[in-house]
C-alpha cells in the first residue's frame, strides 16, 4: 500500500543561498521540517501547532537526520518537493522528502522521529510511545 | 497616486520561532527581503534571480532597516503581509511591510535600499544610479 | 558617567553569507541579539539562560530594532563589536551595538527592549515593570 | 596514526533554539559547517576565505551529512565540539563532529565533502580532484 505524499513547490530566496549562490546546507534542514509538519497537517488534518494537544503527546522531535545533495540548488530555482512517511515503526518514523528542480532530483533527505508523551509517573521524563493505529491509517493511500 | 501592493499570507513554522514560542526577530527580516523580492518580481514582472540583469543593476542592496514589533507572532500564526514601496528617490528607496494577525498589525518593517550598478570607469566600484521613470511607473496603480 | 561596553570579535562564517559574498541582513540581528545577552551577562554576572529567574521577569523582549549598514561585511572578515546600553527609561532600555571593520565602522544597531513580568493579578497577562535601580547602577562604569 | 581534532567550546544562544528550549535541528548544520572551516584553518594554517586561492580549488562542497542527536542541547548549555578528517579518500574526505554537554555525547555529524576544482577543459564544469598529499599530511598527528 502507497504512503500519502504531500507535495509543494518552492523557489529558492536570497537569503537562503550562500556565496555560491546555492542553498546553504542548514536551509534544506528547515526545508524539511516545515515539509514533516505540513506533511502530518494534510493527512491528519491537524495543524502544526496543534498536533501535540491533537494526540496528547510532547511532540515528535527528530532523533536522526541525513541529507545527500545530488546537484546544487541555486537562488532562483523552482523546487518540486515530495515528503512522505516512509516507514512507522512502534513508537518512530521515518520521513523521506525528495527535492527536484526541472525534473532532476536535487536532494534527499530522511528523518528519524518519535512519537513523545511525557511519562504519567514522573512528568519530567519524556519518552517514546505507541503511535495509534488511527494515526498510521490516515497516512496510507490507495 | 497609491502605490502597488504586494499581499502574501504566510503561516510561521516551529523552526522560525524561539523558547518563548514566538517568532525570533532576525527571521522577520527575512521575511521583509523575500517579501520585497516578490513585490518587485509582481510589480515588474521579473523573477528575483534575473533582476539585476534584466535592468543592468548590481543589486538593491540594503542600507538601513527598522523593525516594530507591536504583538507577538506566535508558531502556527495565520499572516497576512502587505508589501509596498513607500518611497521612489533619485537612486534609493523605501519598503514598508506590514505583518497583521488576525486583523491586527503585528510587525512594521521599514527597509532602505538603493539602485546600485558598477562604475563604467572602475568597475570594482559599485553605487547608486538613477532608477529608470519606467520601472518608477509600474509601482503607481490607480 | 560613561556606559559599561561590552566589545567581542567574531569572524564572520560561511553560511551566514549571501550571494553577494556579504554578511545577509538577518545575521546582524542574531548578532545584536547575542551582543545583548552576554552584555547582560558581562555587567550583571547572571548567565543568559537564568537572567529571567534571577530578577523574577519573564524575559527582555525586543520592541524595535534598527540596522544601518555603512560598509559591508565579508565572509572571513574579523569584525569588532561593541554592545552597550545607551538609555535606561522607567521599563524599557536602548542597546547600542557598533560592528567595526579593520577600524572602519561598518554596520549600527539599536535595539529597544522593555523588562517584562507577569501580572499579580492575572499571570496571562505580561508588561513592562520598573527595572531595579541595582541592575541600572552595574551599567555605569567610571 | 591519529587525526588532527580541532576542539572548541560554545554556549547555546536564544535564537538557536526553538519553542521546545532546545537547539534547532538546522542550526546545528552551521555549526558542523563553521567546525569544518574551522579544522581546517587549525591544521592547514589557511584562513577559511583564503582556502580556494590557497589551494587552487572551487572549494569543498558538501555532499552528504548526517546528524544523530543523543540528548537535547538547551539555551544556555556549553558545548564541547570536537572536529576531526575520519578519512580521506582521493578526492573526498569524511569530517565527524561530536558535541558533549557536561561530558555527555549529546550530538554526532558526519558530513562528507569534495575537494573540487574546475576543469581545465572547460571552466564552467567543476568536479572532485585529488586531494594533494601535504594537505592530508597536516591532518595526521602523532
Amino acid at each position: 500500500m502507497a504512503s500519502f505524499t504531500f507535495r509543494r513547490q518552492l523557489t529558492v530566496g536570497w537569503g537562503q543561498c550562500d556565496p555560491a549562490g546555492i542553498v546553504f546546507n542548514s536551509r534544506l534542514f528547515e526545508i524539511f521540517d516545515t515539509g514533516t509538519w505540513q506533511l502530518f497537517e494534510a493527512a491528519l488534518g491537524v495543524k502544526p501547532h496543534e498536533l501535540a494537544n491533537a494526540f496528547g503527546i510532547s511532540g515528535i522531535p527528530l532523533v536522526d537526520v541525513r541529507a545527500n545533495f545530488l546537484r546544487p540548488i541555486k537562488f532562483g530555482d523552482v523546487v518540486d518537493m515530495a515528503s512522505r512517511v516512509s516507514e512507522f515503526r512502534r513508537s518512530s518514523f521515518d520521513v523521506e522528502h525528495r527535492l527536484s528542480v526541472g525534473g532532476e532530483l536535487a536532494v534527499e533527505g530522511n528523518e528519524t522521529r518519535v512519537w513523545v508523551s511525557r511519562s504519567k509517573d514522573d512528568p519530567e521524563k519524556i519518552g517514546g510511545t505507541a503511535i495509534p493505529d488511527d494515526v498510521i491509517a490516515k497516512f496510507e493511500s490507495a
